[in-house]
């Protein structure tokens, strides 16, 4: 495993491989590169919470980290992609972590460049870490993910979330069932309706509705999707004894979820987070690794 | 002492704890607080000063600083600020120090979080490690508060600084003075000229003219303030023999103060910035001390 | 060498010694600073690769570097470059690197201040870390630079690199050529064709086109700047075969060069950005010995 590019890049094996090393830091194991390596983070796009979770990632398995201001950078003046990072990669660094806009933006990184690279975002594309993070939610809740039912509840057709999830989730053996408005669908099949999906569902994933990315018309109001698609306080109720809720965040309150429910019993919204930390320990550490 | 949010939560023993551990530090004490904490900088409004010196005072008691980019943050999304320092506490940080535009933000991190709060400003509320820092200055001049006279002068209303000071003063027992012009002076008794004050003040306290939050109309230009309320070259004279300067800073050279005397013998101006981060480490290690 | 403002601040013998430093630290020496010495980079124009050089530099040689955003800081308030600097020297660093708009803003840091600054780029002056990397780069290929014919081509008259450059490899004895559209020589003598340079040249340091700065005008294109003043394809196989291709970077590809010769055999491109990380270690290390 030399980058983290995308789910569909990854083996089984790799995926396991990643979710027992977070387990092993989270059990307290400590890191067992032989040096220190020096990384950045070149986030393109605002996300403070991705952005901070690696940062942590980083020190905890003992990396230097170089600050980078995108928003500062020579790409807004015109440079490639490819030119940034191979500075980056002759200044001394042995891997970045990157989020950018435009989809797929790693395929000019393939050839040339020696520094790792670790997507943590691509445009509409797709958000490995995260997904990772929430294989490692589930696996701990369940111990495994055959047969288990899982419900993507949002904006699936622009959400890198669903796209990443749903590849993984499914070679990985779950159900995946998707819910959101008939436009909002793309080219997912999707349920327009909690009837068929709320009881059976073990674990039901809520997306963030964009409201940057997607105009909500006069028509179709928070209240009025959270109270056709949000999970409602009546909703949880229904729900499986085992089953789980999760959303990567930051979650709009009375939305997607009923404020109430963010904390509840059956909520891993903060406990994800937690999990994002270790997980991202385990991507870093595996590729610095089969690079030392 | 779990956070520090105003001058009005420390009581009079904590904050001569608070000023005695400063003055150790000062004096080469090294930290002693048992494990690498992780601390994040959360600064909604621009103040690099203030950043700056945190920065360097979390360094110097052996944090670990997790580096967090507040113009990009999910708050500008709309995240709730509990979600916000939530996500954080989940990712694995011991502290957060915030500077943020709502007056008394802090109020709804006081339950459900567990991570500790260090108030560094919050909208025209308090300031409350400006405020330590400026009893430091008083208390390594004077080695006492009792029946000083101190002089604060200038935009008092909209001060966080003055607010914070003006409570904290007074209790320990100095006789506190305002002065400023009559439209600034908000619920403050105030004086509107120098005449009693000059000559038996201990302690000149000047505020920054914030020409950001408040207009100079043009009948009231920069040089009728210097002339009317600021602290010009004649009227530094007059001061004691003991009497020292003191400013939060920045300084609008030649407005609150006459330049050449930004540096003068009683200016404590860039003294106050030294014992910033002393009182910050003080501040900080105390906290993270009751937490471990 | 307490402070890195220009060329013409330094003698041959302290441009010998930094190149002789940056070759021992390519070759793999450890600092010898006696302490950890705290650092700021001060950057109120925007260049992540100068900054991200620096930022590592730094902490190769031991450094502890205090974050410091310029875009929010004080300055754009109205402090002046001098309270700013005093506040950082009197929080504790000891050397700050600037980049800053106005030419020789470092004149108002010469008294007063005690902490060594290190120009990173003044307005349309001059860029010595930049230079001095060129050197390290050219000294490096040739052993010597007398006798060297140099030429510089591009936007001389806006270009910081050219003015710093220029002066210090006449100083060491190289031919120093220009070559530029007229109207952009500004005090230089110049070349306006490549016929007389391109077969005698031993170097050719190509500068980045400005577009920030300078209007190409309709009757200008990019196409007819590649063509005209840009290395080619063509011109590239009538060089020296010992010949080298210099740019500070970011590169314009197919403005200034082919995008095919970017990473050519010759090009020392990325080659100087790696140079950039041992230069620059150099010149802090002298810097801060000297200080210690």
């Amino acid at each position: 495993m030399k980058n983290l590019l995308s789910m569909e890049h990854l083996t089984i094996e790799e995926i396991h491989h990643i979710l027992d090393l977070a387990q092993a830091f989270e059990n307290g194991e400590a890191s067992s590169l032989a040096r220190t390596h020096h990384v950045a983070n070149l986030f393109f796009e605002p996300s403070t919470r991705t952005k901070t979770s690696f940062e942590m990632a980083e020190r905890k398995i003992g990396c230097t980290v170089i600050p980078f201001d995108a928003g500062f950078s020579s790409v807004t003046k015109g440079e490639t992609m490819y030119d940034t990072v191979k500075t980056l990669e002759m200044i001394g660094l042995d891997a970045v972590v990157i989020r950018a806009t435009e989809d797929e933006y790693y395929n000019e990184l393939l050839s040339g460049i020696n520094v790792a690279v670790i997507n943590a975002g691509d445009g509409a594309g797709q958000h490995p870490s995260q997904s990772l993070l929430d294989l490692y939610t589930i696996k701990k809740e369940f111990g495994k993910f055959e047969g288990l039912n899982i419900t993507i509840a949002g904006d699936i057709s622009h959400s890198r979330v669903a796209k990443s999830n749903a590849v993984a989730l499914q070679r990985l053996g779950a159900n995946v069932h998707f819910l959101c408005p008939e436009e909002w669908a793309g080219s997912f099949e999707a349920h327009h309706s909690w009837d068929d999906l709320i009881e059976i569902s073990d674990v039901i994933m809520l997306l963030r509705v964009q409201h940057e990315r997607h105009k909500v018309n006069k028509s179709f109001s928070k209240e009025s999707y959270h109270q056709e698609y949000g999970l409602t306080i009546e909703r949880e109720q229904q729900m499986k004894e085992s089953a789980i809720i999760m959303h990567p965040a930051p979650v709009n309150r009375d939305v997607e979820i009923a404020s109430e429910l963010v904390e509840c019993e059956r909520s891993r919204i903060f406990e994800q987070v937690r999990n994002g930390v270790y997980t991202r320990m385990a991507i870093i550490e595996t590729i610095l690794k089969e690079r030392e």
